[in-house]
């Protein structure tokens, strides 16, 4: 039975290499924390001696890891997947990286008749838990073929989005969507707030026009609105990824003036030590800083169909 | 029968007052264009022979104007509206204007023994053609009971947002998010095409994630994404309701950087000679001041559901 | 001998009046504040019956008031000055203005055969009290004849600007650039502290250099360099100054970003309760929201030549 | 005698190197291209075999290359500076790089017993030329006494700002400001353009108050305001430079907006295609954008003193 890798067990991570665990899957997994690594074993995972060993066994490396330095390196550095690993082996990358490192990591697989798969994932810890994941996949049609059982084994949805580096490509543009979607609701709920206005009058207003959107209708009412702030997805980790995001627009010319708005205000929020909240949080952090009362729904309130 | 007073035949006013008539009601109207009185004539309503004796005549004043100097001429001045009508009267005001001048109105009102209702109007001319109009209403309750059934006339959604002026403000929180979104959608798409992307397959993964929003999913298929912009709302009147946003912002002292970036870009536009263009047009200028081609979906092409 | 008048002894208008009549100037004074206009009897000035009885007797007119408001009212309202004024009186007005009103005003004006001078003032309450100020002129060639004499007779430096609406015109440029260096300097030295620089060395390089600019060497080190920001000019003046800047590009769409992200962060400063200090604190706010330590120099420091 | 390796003999490095072999410095110099390289041997240098042979022969190594990467690759790659050194030997860079990465050579060098100065330098190419660049130097303060002279062969001015680091950072807060300023005077220029002004009544003026700054007086004048936008220093440099501001800032915490909306319109003016052109050229922009017409002085025009 094929093999396969699962490198970086951290709180996306290990959700994930479990559902896959779970749904039979032959897994040797690696992590610096032993006891992740444990839980893993619990499930009837097996341990990999090394990097090294682990690209040797396995016909698809799974990799989600923090940043493009980690993935860079357990990739292309010595000992790592690429000088260990078989022809036709998949190094499949969830992480959310800078796309020019997808591209250098592509790059470097063609030459060792190897291939990558970046495959982020598009929503939070909490679907990852439950098998709900959604991913976006840069894929040649042959190796999409190969991944996707495996993906479907973490999640509900699979974006094929095109060829190696288009699943980052679209996660960025995603996500710079989804972050300043929480900034843009936070002003106007400062505003709401600040113009004495019933917020769950507003909010019905809001969500019966175009001024929808996907944050304040589903995220917003579980968290900041409740008062919810423990983080699904922290300050810090929406001002990484709008990085990506600007470092990718400036090098290629694509004047984002709202992005960068947003980008600074998440910076600010990270200075006055809001960042381990969760991104909703960022409506708190514009009323905090303007002495206005932090919008919350009334006791029992739901959102309307 | 109740006479009802319609000042403000323009692209939003004609239809909604046209609505009006067509639910049967005795519509004394009031326009500088001579040939939109003429069109409510040929439907069944009267022209009134000035301001002051439609203040006279009807127990509603509907207005329907460009901005607060008009409405607040036509009910402050001399020979206006409140000189002129019988105690109990109510002015209507469906314009977009400054909170601070529906303040002003209301207070003038109440010395008077007469009452103001501002009711904005959230949706697009097309909707106010077919009397799907939607309101935002600022009433007492006994006013409410009042107008309610007009606005119902006109349109097909009816929100009690709060007291005189509540209706003012809930428009300018949903016109910040409308017109944002606008903006935010444009740099999203600008970013998908410098990436090379698939522009349908970035537009299934949007829709299927939290970074939705009614703009993208309900406005944009319409007219930006195929071509068409021709206005619906145009980038000039976005502008102005960003004035007003902006303007009520600095005032209460709400510090809304995205907003004003939001703003600065619409200026841009203006100034580059955009103005007239439909406000989702605002992704063609991006794409335009960059040099990238612009997103169009296509032939054949619809929204996921 | 030709009479002077001169309406509103705040906190500029004050000293810049005693100053003219210690040159000798014939001036009949007016303001709600009824001390400031004794302190100016004292010095040999008359009390006005009333803003008309002060337009009859005088051949020249100064205002010296808060907001477009104030200087439309006493000029245009009943009993204002244009209704009494002889043919060929001049207004001048030293408020800092919207320049549209500055236009409405010298239409009024021309229209009765009296003319409008706007001479804005172009540095701080201090310099006012040592009859230090400069004057930024619009004015026909025959008006600028009559007034240099006495605005010579309360400042230093006087420029002709071009025609009237040209010195309101120029100031906001002016004051523009003022305002916007001090954030610019305030986020040089927040970054210069984060970085561990010593700050004398920091300015003694910025001193140095194309860098340099009036503020960092002028107005900073004698105010929030030096932890003094008892305000020469404050926050919420500066905020007001940057909306007509502003306003008025928006309405003549010249897109300024940079005075935009300028304008929300005076906003941001305000809303954290720091309006009144000096507008060199605002280097402080960046500081202080950030978590970063003042900038201050050591005791004895003095700027390099 | 002493020897002094160079490498990079570029727009900034040749006009340096030739400066410091007149002065008759034994220089040993390296560079890709071969023309640069001759001219050197020309003036009596010689040319590196290889960069560890002049790693190996000199006691001082100078760089002066374009970015983080290209000094990291000659100091800490194979082959290169730090390897074949030695113990005592001085790198002397005097490129423009990530903070970060001075840091990390300085932990590689002392690792051997080297040391670095970072001394980037701040006035343009022009000024290198002539031997009159200004360095703003981090070095401990035996190091520093021994590169002074070295420097002071190559320009007029030497600050010494600190400890190793201090003189990259020093740079970036003092690059900062000098790119901020001409976007800052490139929209005040507008304005007044718009405002119908006499631009050079509005210099006059500018020129006298505390908005004066050393990009308005002395670059402008013989750049942009002439019409010369042939670079000494191009927009594709200055955002190079914002986006290591930028970079460091977000790392810090340092929430700077208008640095941000700075970088936003060069990013801009990049996608537009003016990135070739001298930073002061960003007037330009604005004004082009905008339909504005460019700020020009008359022939004959001089600045005032």
């Amino acid at each position: 039975m094929e093999k396969i890798g699962f490198i970086g067990l951290g709180r996306m991570g290990k959700p994930m290499a479990s559902n896959l665990r779970k749904k039979g899957y032959d897994l040797v997994v690696h992590d610096l924390n032993e006891s992740a690594v444990a839980e893993l074993i619990e499930l009837g995972a097996s341990k990999g001696a090394s990097i090294a060993s682990i690209a040797e066994e396995c016909s698809v490396v799974i990799t989600m890891l923090p940043s493009s330095v980690e993935v860079e390196g357990v990739a292309l550095g010595p000992g790592g997947i690429f000088e260990n690993a078989k022809r036709g082996t998949i190094l499949l990358d969830m992480s959310t990286i800078d796309p020019l490192a997808t591209e250098r990591l592509s790059i470097a697989a063609q030459a060792r008749g190897l291939s990558v798969v970046d495959a982020p994932v598009g929503r939070l810890a909490q679907h990852a838990d439950r098998g709900e994941s959604l991913f976006m996949v840069g894929a040649s049609e042959a190796d999409f073929v190969r991944v996707e059982p495996l993906l479907m084994g973490m999640g509900t949805t699979v974006y094929h989005c095109g060829g190696v580096g288009a699943g980052g490509r679209t996660k960025l543009v995603n996500n710079y969507m989804v972050v300043a979607l929480c900034q843009m609701n936070g002003e106007a709920l400062a505003l709401s707030q600040r113009f004495g206005l019933d917020l769950a009058n507003t909010l019905q207003v809001l969500y019966g026009t175009s001024a929808s959107n996907g944050q304040l209708r589903m995220n917003f009412p579980n968290k900041v609105l409740v008062g919810d702030t423990t983080p699904g997805f922290t300050i810090d980790l929406a001002h990484k990824d709008m990085s990506l995001v600007l470092g990718a627009a400036h090098a290629l010319k694509v004047p984002m003036p709202l992005a960068a708005a947003v980008f600074e205000n998440y910076s600010l929020a990270r200075s006055a030590e809001y960042g381990k909240l969760d991104f909703t949080g960022i409506a708190d952090v514009i009323c905090d800083l303007a002495h206005i009362e932090r919008a919350r729904v009334p006791k029992g309130w739901t959102p309307p169909v």
